[in-house]
């Protein structure tokens, strides 16, 4: 490969077994070509908060704003107040369920404009940019690459499809129906006779992580991927997953080792007891490890 | 529009709304185009029986060739003496599932293996022809018209998801993740430490028809269709969702009134109570009806 691709990228091991996985996908049919990255911590930054937490206080801020009362709820007094502890003691399933709870009753067109409301004006809390502008050069040109050889680049996200769905055509240029994510369940209502959409309090199936992504990824993509990306305990399923194909196949682990330019940390899963330390999976089955600080030469993306 | 267009469209009102909405959709934002059509009775014939019918036997025959025992089942006993006051009596689910268990405990690509089989070699039972030859010329052209337009196109059907994806692609340029259906569960197994998906018993959520297409759509699509296309009762709510939204919207229904070039049935839901019959929901709803004995001049596209 020339230069002018993956420039982020610098001459190092991982950037060595991309370019052998893009040379030997050369003769894979096309559709079979199909690649799936998780986001948070994959395709954007996921410190200090996953980037849904930041637009589910500012919603409860907003909400309490509109109902003090709501402040009251132990789990709402715990984020507005920043106990960590307490936090802690919740739990982040229960603690996501919550939240969402702000959103019972509204149409899906009603949270896609909250969500658009946020990206357009909130800004990262560390970084004080646009949280576009946490989105990961170097993955941007894998993508960008692997789309000039006809890969089907999906998003698999433990976080809230219609969450991600909201700026994935405009962040990764993912359509809608390439994000997979956990989902919230809909009730069919009707006013003044027509039918529509409204969110409920509970989850459709299982929060999207860990093995729940491998039936995901069949379920609403129906195709198998030959490339995974993720850096938690909760990819490792779908990485062995990709890995488990016949013919070429990569699996891609970012480590979060950079603590000058991003954060540096163990990932552990979002929403499951982590299954040990990952870069040990990782290690152990073989897959290709990104150090963050050494292999980018870039991190962010710009805003 | 120029006479190239829609070929198999005679001078008709259905064809004057497509026109009409085509044009409207003009300045519609991109994308927002977006359509679904229903398989079953609207893509491809559904008579005599459903074509996933026609495969369930034939893998059922193949079963019992293996395993005679399993001939003793009641639900297979009617199914393999074509006693048809017995299958009317099981009902169409819990028929259906009873035929989904010869599947239970393979893996995806194998059950895409089988169905690719069938496709390969069976013959549509009245017509004689491959089933490839019992989708409507009409509705292709439609769909190629469409996406000349830039419109998104789905299948969402009340079919199995794999089973429609197999042919999707091949059949209606409609990738896999592009099609809804009613899913099957899938358990997580490992061989030799792999992991591998394979099918059970049981339907992961409702069967994908009536109400429940709104909410797959949501939750699958993450997008609101403009045009829904469908023929039967578990497509009203469908019709009605995408006739609910602002701006040009369309709802197309095929009605079966062809007894000589096709067949003349009164549509109801696949799965589900019909709720009335869908002529007069259509009428009060003011959807557009395609007449298939009047408005098309070809009724199937070559096989």
């Amino acid at each position: 490969m020339d230069t002018s691709t993956l420039p982020s990228w610098r001459r190092c091991a991982s950037r060595d077994a991309i370019e052998a996985f893009l040379e030997a996908t050369r003769t894979v049919p096309v559709e079979q070509r199909v690649a799936v990255f998780d986001n948070d911590g994959t395709l954007w930054g996921e410190k200090p908060r996953y980037t849904q937490l930041d637009f589910f206080v500012r919603e409860l801020k907003q909400a309490v704003e509109r109902d003090p009362a709501l402040g009251d709820r132990p789990e709402y007094r715990a984020v507005l107040a920043g106990d960590k502890d307490a936090l802690a003691a919740f739990g982040l399933v229960p603690l996501v369920m919550a939240l969402a709870q702000i959103h019972s009753g509204i149409t899906p067109e009603e949270f896609t404009r909250r969500v658009q409301d946020f990206f357009a004006s909130a800004e990262h809390p560390d970084r004080g940019v646009p949280y576009r502008g946490t989105r990961y050069q170097p993955m941007l040109e894998l993508i960008d690459e692997l789309r000039s050889r006809q890969f089907q680049v999906f998003v698999v996200t433990g976080g809230g499809a219609e969450f991600v769905r909201v700026i994935s055509r405009s962040f990764y240029g993912v359509r809608p129906e390439g994000v997979v994510g956990s989902q919230i369940g809909y009730e069919l209502d009707r006013v003044d006779g027509e039918p529509r959409l409204v969110r409920t309090t509970e989850l459709s199936g299982d929060p999207n992580e860990g093995p729940a992504k491998i039936a995901s990824i069949q379920r609403v993509l129906g195709q198998r991927p030959i490339l995974a990306a993720g850096n938690s305990a909760g990819d490792i399923e779908m990485l062995e997953y990709a890995m488990a194909t016949d013919g070429p196949s990569l699996a891609l682990l970012v480590d979060h080792d950079d603590a000058e330019r991003e954060y540096e940390y163990e990932s552990v899963a979002g929403t499951l007891d982590a299954a040990g330390p990952v870069l040990k999976v990782a290690d152990r089955q073989g897959w290709t490890v990104i150090s963050m600080r050494d292999d980018w030469s870039t991190i962010f993306a710009d805003a």
